[in-house]
Formats: structure tokens, sequence, C-alpha cells
């Protein structure tokens, strides 16, 4: 995996550079990229600003391997509860998503209003000519937790979106659309492995990132052979090191959800470790999307906590550095307050030892040995980029947590969401 | 105990009005109302401003019984670890506090400091005509992390300090000012027991208010006939209860530090139960004073979590929404988003059913059930007091976190402190 500054600036990838027996990663392409998938995206009226509002993506076959990631709070969205049921086949044919609404804390009639979608979704692909069951339609849903979602309106989008959907690429850049609530940009990413199969990513997803996942719908796919144990393994894998370790706000949405998919259709059976690594590589990517496009974000902030005595024991530091609102906070003021940085390490619940403790921001040392550097107020931070490296001093082991700074634009846009 | 509305608005209680069998809260009074204690606050030129930065509290006697409460972050400040220190003995005549500068994070250099601070004090103290000895003198600072102090200053300071403090009142209020960073107003109270004896203390703490305890410096005092370990006692129930269970930001400061000194000279013996009252009345109010004055605050708001299995498991939940950046900014626009607060019990590391969760925001039913209650989305949250109440449904245990909301204030006075 290559450091999120590389992943933040892709463009000089997306131009191509690298080797030919690489994979290549193109962030014009989307979940439709690989062999064997269709998508869309509609505007079906559920939000009321009248934009992009419900996505589909489709697996011709002839696999349908499937695994999911969910959400790990308890307090799951209706959306999420049927697609876990689902996915215990390890068998998706499709996933519709739509945003304008969670369908979260909405009751029995909210899982029914889910169960009807993918209902209507299986009828209206079996009238299209492919054979499918509710059972084999995945559901997710983002937006404003606590309100049905207007089903008419998704009735009739699901019958509308089928006939929407276009071979080729511009289907899965209009599902990455479609998933959008307050994103600014659309999220995709497509990887082309030498040996001739390919990964595809959307993502959704810029608040309310957190400890689990993200917030966040995310689905890939992949026209690789691989069975539903190979793709759970990969996506388990790969969203543990990239969506996991991306922390915008501390909170854990109620509806996030992964799905990653097979198709089969380049009829290459793949490796777990190629697999692993393409997987790895389409998360971490889409992660920096999701990241640069946080709610109210002005920096973009890599906390690496290194000389741990465990891995778990750094991102357990780092994400404790990571939510704190006095770090993150003069960090948008691009003031070098590391005695901030210190106290947020001291509170974390790994026990560390003060002395040894040694702070750099950019490269810049701030704190040795757990006193203040000299020059270490006048250090500048006024770049968009910023990288805390915390050294302990007390083993060998290091890791990540890719987060934002807490701005004037995170309170307003977040002070006024569902009024 | 009364609820923070009460003590929010005490000045009817300061007019008086209790019956005169109970204790009476005063807040134009602070540490030098009980009988024995001589207090003062100066400009000693620590702070850049100019303004007060210099307390003594000091205790005549007969008894010089005390006891303190710390912080929990690992990384603590020099006089955390001295104060600790000295405070084994179980025995203090006085403590010296600063604003200006929190002496922390500044190596062993940091250290000599203080000490060398409690050896001043402790010989203007017998020059005065006291005889004093550093190990009897607490310390307490404030301010930016991770530079140390004008020794000058603090030494010229302290020479002078001790020849301020006059009797009577005014000493008390001299002391509550000087110790104050981005408070904007001093905070105070004492306790007159009809028994005889009082309870006086002070306090500062605007930002970094959270889970161990507030960021604090508070002193309190007593004339009441009290051993160490009864003062002990009392202090740690008292701050479980109150300063506990404000969390503002989440962080924990590096310098919190609450300490109670009795100087017997009332004569009167107290019960423990009495005592613990007291003090924790003295602390309850305290702490309402500290959260009405907290960084940006808005909004007060205290989330109250019944129905649970035990009353750690109602603190758990309620400080995990208490800090919870999406409830938090909802909250500053005024929003009933109840969905968030749903969102935030269910990462609570808890075991909850989200299916049996009412949420009320101030006596309104916003969400029944797990599912929204009619007219949710049109409570009027447009008040100063927000009270958030989530039943649960598993259980006969409740508890309260106060905290505040996340506004622009707090980004403001946050991203431009240490520049």
């Amino acid at each position: 995996m290559t450091t999120s500054d590389d992943r933040i600036d892709a463009d000089d990838r997306i131009a191509g550079g690298a080797p030919l027996d690489a994979p290549r990663l193109v962030r014009e392409q989307g979940v439709s990229a690989p062999l064997g998938f269709r998508a869309a995206g509609i505007a079906a009226g559920i939000k009321a600003s009248g934009k992009e509002d419900l996505a589909l993506v489709f697996n011709e076959g002839p696999d349908y391997a499937a695994a999911g990631v969910f959400t790990r709070n308890q307090v799951k969205a209706a959306p999420v509860l049927w697609s876990q049921q689902v996915l215990t086949t390890g068998r998706l044919r499709a996933v519709i998503l739509n945003s304008g609404g969670a369908n979260a804390c909405t009751g029995p009639g909210g899982f029914q209003d889910t169960h009807a979608t993918a209902e209507a979704v299986a009828e209206a692909l079996s009238n299209w000519g492919t054979e499918t069951g509710a059972v084999e339609v995945a559901v997710c849903s983002t937006g404003l937790i606590g309100d049905r979602l207007p089903m008419d309106k998704v009735f009739a989008g699901v019958t509308e979106i089928v006939h929407e959907m276009g071979g080729g690429l511009s289907g899965g850049t209009d599902a990455a659309y479609a998933i959008m609530t307050t994103d600014t940009v659309p999220k995709q990413v497509a990887l082309h492995h030498p040996q001739g199969w390919n990964v595809g990513g959307m993502g959704k997803g810029a608040g309310m990132l957190a400890p689990s996942l993200a917030t966040m719908l995310c689905v890939l796919t992949t026209d690789a052979r691989a069975s539903a144990e190979q793709l759970d393994t990969a996506l388990r894998r790969a969203t543990a090191l990239t969506f996991d370790r991306l922390d915008v706000d501390g909170a854990t949405s109620t509806n996030d959800t992964v799905l990653l998919l097979s198709s089969g259709a380049s009829q290459i059976p793949v490796d777990q470790a190629d697999l692993d690594a393409a997987v790895l590589a389409v998360c971490d990517d889409l992660a920096a999307q999701l990241m640069a496009d946080a709610e109210g974000v002005t920096k973009r902030v890599t906390i690496t906590v290194a000389g741990a005595r465990t891995e778990d024991d750094a991102i357990t530091i780092a994400r404790t550095v990571a939510r704190d609102s006095l770090v993150k906070t003069a960090l948008f003021g691009s003031d070098p307050n590391w005695g901030r940085v210190l106290a947020a390490v001291g509170i974390a619940p790994v026990t560390i030892d003060p002395d040894r403790i040694s702070v750099s921001f950019n490269g810049n040392a701030v704190c040795i040995d757990g006193a203040g550097a000299p020059g270490a107020r006048e250090v500048d931070l006024s770049g968009t980029d910023i990288a805390v490296r915390i050294e302990l001093g007390l083993g060998e082991s290091s890791g990540s947590i890719r987060t934002t700074d807490l701005s004037h634009a995170y309170v307003e846009e977040n002070s006024a969401y569902s009024s």
C-alpha cells in the first residue's frame, strides 16, 4: 500500500506511469468496469432536490458470489438487516441503493419497505429477462435517519432503472452520482490487473465517517473467478486496513455497508493474495477519496503512531488523537499546538511513558522525549496536508489513521442537516 | 442533589429562601468563606495580557488535613506530579496556583520549577510568621502546554502575594479571578451548614473539560474538623458524581486537580454523611458553573439515560452521546435530529435493544420504541437548556452527563489558542 499522500494526488496514476505488469488504478471508472456488470443511476424523486437518488448494480454472471461487511452499530437500518440476511447465501445478483433517506429507526414498516424494494427489483429484472429472486438483491440506503421512504417513488424508480442499465462505463459513474448525500464529488475507481481481470468500486460518505466503517455505502465488483469465501476474506482484510482506519468524527452510521460481487466473467481464477491486494488497493483509494471529501474538511490529516508495542496499540492511540476535538480545531487553525497531541495520547487506553514520546508535524520535530523542541511553535501548517507522527519509544509496531480537521464548515453543515 | 436546571439559575438560592435548618449556598463567596482560610489573587506578569495570574489559598489551622483528586491522563503536568507527592502526607498549609502556563510537557526543568515555587511559598510564609515547609505546599498550573514558566515573575509574585492575603471574603474572589484562562467569569461558591461549619470552593475550566475531571483547577476549603481520610472519602464521592460527569469535549487535561483542605477552625467535628453531602453540593454547583461557561457554549445540555441495567451502563451511554459531534452540532442548530442520538447510543460499548429505545427532548417524545414519534421534527429546541432523556427499557438504573453543544465559537476559540 502506498502512502496517503500518493493516494490523494492519484491523477498521475490515472494518466498512467505504472509499469505494464503492475495493477493499474483508474478513477474515471467504477463498478461497471469489470466484465459482467451493468449499473445505472437515476433521479427517482426520493430527494426533494430532484437530484439523482437511485442506483442499481447488476451482475450478469456467470458467477454470483458475494460478500459483505456491515456497520458495527447496534442500531442497524432496515436495509442493513435485510442485506446481512440475504448475504448468508454468499450470492447476489443485484444491489439497489438509494440516497435521500436512510430507512433507519423506521420500525417494522421500514423493514417491510426494504423487503418490498428487493421484491420489486427482482420482479423488474425477471421481466427484463433475468430470473431473479428478492433474496438475491441487497438493499442500501443513505440519508436522514428516522423517516420512511416514499415507496411510490421507489417502486416507479425501480421499474425505470432496470431499463437504464446501459453497458459500458457510464452506468457505473451514474450510479456513483446517485448515492451521494453531502458528498460534493462522486467516488469511484477501477483496478485493471495485468492477469486480465478487474476490480471496480464506488463509495459515498462524507460525514459520520468512523470507527467501524465510514458512512458509507460502497459496492465493489470483480470479474475474477472467486468463491464467496475468497471474496469475504479479501473484503474483511481490506476494510480493516482502510475504511476502519478512516475516522472523521468518531461516529458510526446505522447504514454502513460494503459489498463485493464477483461475476467471474473474465473466466480467470484468482489467487487469494492477488485478490486481497487488488481489493485493498481499490478500498484504499476510495478511503482516500472519502477523506478528501469529508464534511467541512480543510485539512487532510494522517496520524501515525510508531514505536508501539503492538499494531493494535498504535491504532488505538492514533484513533484517540484523531478524534480529539482540541487537536482537530488546532489543526484547522494551522496551529502547531503539540501539547494537545500529548494530552490526547495520555488518555488513550494504552500504557505509555510520557517521557519517551516524540512528535513531529510534517517532518518537523515539535516534541522530543515529552518536552518541546526548539522552534516548535513556528512550524508552518498552513498547507492542506498534515502528517502527525508520534514516536512512543516502546516497541517496533506502527499504524496510521486518516482523519480531518474540525472546521467551521463541519459545524455549519452538521447543524443544519435535517431541517 | 437538585437538578441541573435548578443549579444554573442559582440566583434565587443566593437570595436566600432555603429553610434556616438547611445548608445554604452562596455564590458571592468562595475559598476564604470558611474560618481559618485566607486567599489572594494578583497579577504577577505570567500572562502576557497583564491580567491576574497568581492565586494563593492559605490554611491558618489549627488543622491541616487535606485530600486531592488528580487527572487520569498519563501525561501529567509537573505541578500534578508534585502535588500528588506532597498529598501523600494528608496535610497541606497552602496551595499556590498560576494561570498563564500549564507547566506540562516541560521535562525535568519544569518539575524543578514547580519544586522551586513550593519552596518559595514556604519561605515567604515562614518569613511572614508561619513556619512552613515546601512539602506542605501544593502547586497548580493552567494554560498552554509545553512552555516553561517565567520563574523570575513567579518568584516575585510569590513574595508579593503573601502580603496580599487579607482576611475576609474578597481574597477568595481575587483568587478565583486569578486562575481564569479562557473562562469568562470566576466560579466560586460557599456552603453554610446550619451546624455552624462551612465549605468554600473555587474552580476554573472552560475547555478540555472531560471524562476524568474538567480542566480544572478546583480548591475547596472547610472549617469543619475532619481527618484527611474523611476529606478523601467526601472528595472522591463528590467528584465522581459531578466533575466526572461533566464532559464538554471528551478531552482530559494534563493538569486537572481538585483539592480539599480543612482548617478545623470552627471546632465542630463533622459526620461523614454531612461532609459528603456538603462537598457534593459545592462540587455540583461548581460543575454547573463550569458547564455554563464552557468554551463556545450556546446550549447547556443534560443527557439522561434511564432504564439501564446498571448506573455504569447509563453513564457510559450518556457519555457516548454527550461526546458525539453529530449530536452536538445538531443541538447547536436547535435541530431535533433524534436519529443521531440513536446512532450514538448504538455505538456505546453496552448491549442495548434498539427496538426498546425511546427518546425525548425537553419532555417531548421524539422516538418511541426505536422509531419516530409524531411531530418529532417540529420540537422547538431554540432555548438555551436542552434535556435529552433516553429510556432503554432494560432495567431500573439511570444516570446523567452534563455537556454542551459544538458551536462555531468552540471551533473559533480552539483553533487560535496557542498563537
